[in-house]
């Protein structure tokens, strides 16, 4: 069985309850065609979008996270790559959807915040990248019809390139992954590996029922997001985009 | 006949020799259904260009200019909406694709050099711009699924972004570009009008056979950009680029 | 008489009605030794601030300009060779504050205002560089303490970098600025000749009288944008700027 | 005493072996009249600067710290105060200079190491704009002429706008550094208090005697860097910088 007869396999981290862009990514990805790796803390949640996509004719798994230490994201690869074997498959696109900020004026902000943002959002970024960088240099024939090993897109925000009143923890860690992708863009791209960040400038409309304000106007829908990240994994590597935003319509920016 | 039921129309200006992105892109759309308006100095070029899509079953018609004057512009406007009128068809998409640029050390460019880059970079895409977005203006109709009226995108290129020796013409004329879409991006999105800007990071393969060390790792496919513009088109509302980039896998950056 | 003994010229275009940053940089140059060089349409507002500094102590020239054409701009650079000839003098500073805005939605901008916009901001800046390039390249001698041959300063604004509703213009106009500086710098550098950008971020204080609301924390002082002009230009070859941002402190940016 | 009459102090952060940008600005604030608190792991090298300076007529105290963790970070402000207490002083400046990197491609970096990263440039900056952000606020009396409360300096490098090959975590922790201060420009310029940041373009010029390739053409010199740091400080309110980049004359950007 040559890997291109592999089934394909997409990992996403970070699935907040299961109703925003990483469950999106897991859902669209699934109906194309993926086995989908479900990578989150919170195993209920995990367990029950592992149960949905696979109720309605996707491959899922769930592997829940005890936290997003370097440990725990290793094993979590380790884990990944058991259940899903080459040559059987091939880990081709891998999704960081991991976040986490506080919005408070700065003399507010505990140390452990300050910590706590670095740590969610850049070391867990570098670990989570070890994996997939790993992982797609381990394909050793390239996909077709794109040329490349494999896709790893970063979800950012507005954070990541503006610091602002309230934000300069949540914007350190932002603008941190920032750096990272872009530096794994340049380094393994002559590996015909792609590396992708996206912004994230608006809200993202996670509860319909809740935000009474919303509409497809002024709200980011998380099935939209997902569909830039599988056009972005889709990109063939004569013309692949390292950074793009996404925005509502109406947003003010 | 509702606008729903309207043919689509894209206007693609500038196509160099019927070899690069401009008339990849008019391609990529025919196929996908769209009536396509070319918008191009060099009649013959141009009207190669119909032809062939035309006998491939597509449908094409050529607009050749004197110039690209804003007189000379405004005319092919007029001219396109007497081709492709209302209620039949819908100008959905316009990319304006022309560019001219001098690569010299900065005391050898002429007074005349940098008036051509000043027009036919950005006086020129004002009054292009203009013409789109009096068309999309008066789409009543939003197109389904994207719920838009329309989408505006701008080719840029490296020096959009960044000034360098022997690209003081160039990059003023494409900054300019640059600072026209995003203003513009801005003022119409309330009205669900899309503005885009691509930033081509790298050398378009234009002559396959001419240029020797040419491959997907190292030059951009014409090809490949006109399916980041049909993704751009087809972006819903909710979550719209107005800035990408494109380079090859190998290109230094 | 070597040129280390030469009086040192600045050359200032752009006066305004002799209120704003080009008069406050005149002023400060001539009060630090300089001989200065007016260069402005509008001949009494230049020469009025010519008579005052003259009457100050100060040593200044009027250059009326008829219009910011290449013709007119390069007979001016012409005058000020005559008028300060070497080696009794050396042109060592250079401040290009000429610029004409239209703030307008996109659809009601004329395209003469595009003309103009893009002749007063981005032609006529090639034009007055290629003087003080010229100018600067004709010093043998570098300046001690700074190791330079000269210095050549744009006055830049946010719309240098931001494109904005009502700013489409304008910002085609600054940005276009902006890349013939970065590329100038990048040029020259290894020249010993420094080419520098300011984004004045603000609003300018021009009429202390009729600006009601002015006060020191939201407006600019063109002194402050004068002294930090100064400041690029004793700035030493070893550790120089090529652009630095200037707001008032209370500014929301 | 009224604190226009207190002595002003300046708390620099970071000094190395006593010859770069750190001891360079510690020297030249003695040298206008500041006292100086020197922070620094390495009590040696921060004892023989301080030695140095007193030894010249100027007036500097040593504070070296265990580690640059938010506690001891925390406990050297403490003895700062103590030692320069109101209303004699009055800390009006200080300059985080402290900056820790590895250089490696990504898939040899360890996961301690992208922690020192994160801690030492991006956790230990936190620390520090806390303290000084306090320590301004209590100066009750602007500062004249400038008509600030304080001026807080970040030391920062090319990494901190564009993450390259071997940076990744140095640029994501240069980037997070580079979020903080604006946004502590943004929240806290409408108190008066300034926060700038300087983008160390270049190889600065460290020890003279090693370094065969050095010239001011190709390296900063310390010294031109702490004069850039004396005039951010002397900057008014009117018109004062977020970021100013720094590099030779003969450097390739």
């Amino acid at each position: 069985m040559s890997s291109q007869a592999a089934k394909r396999v997409l990992v996403v981290a970070g699935l907040g309850n299961g109703s925003g862009t990483g469950a999106a990514t897991a859902r669209l990805f699934a109906k194309n065609g993926y086995s989908v790796a479900l990578v989150a803390r919170g195993a209920k949640a995990v367990d029950n979008l592992a149960s949905e996509i696979n109720s309605q004719g996707g491959h899922a798994t769930s592997f829940a996270l005890p936290s997003y230490s370097h440990e725990d994201i290793t094993s979590a690869w380790s884990s990944i790559h058991a259940r899903f074997p080459k040559p059987e498959y091939a880990i081709r696109a891998a999704v960081f959807n991991v976040g986490y900020g506080v919005w408070k004026p700065f003399l507010e902000i505990t140390p452990q915040e300050v910590q706590d943002c670095l740590q969610t959002n850049v070391a867990a970024a570098f670990s989570f990248s070890r994996g997939a960088i790993l992982a797609f240099k381990d394909n050793k024939e390239l996909e077709e019809p794109t040329g490349k090993r494999g896709t790893l897109i970063f979800t950012g925000a507005t954070a990541a390139t503006r610091g602002n009143v309230v934000t300069s923890a949540f914007a350190a860690g932002k603008f941190g992954v920032r750096a990272l992708s872009q530096s794994l863009a340049k380094e393994f791209g002559k590996e015909n590996i792609h590396v992708a960040h996206s912004i994230i400038d608006g809200v993202i409309l996670v509860d319909p029922k809740a935000d009474k304000v919303a509409s497809q106007d002024t709200r980011l829908k998380p099935e939209s997001i997902a569909s830039s990240y599988l056009y972005l994994v889709n990109q063939d590597r004569s013309a692949w985009t390292w950074e793009l935003d996404l925005r509502p319509a109406h947003e003010k920016w």
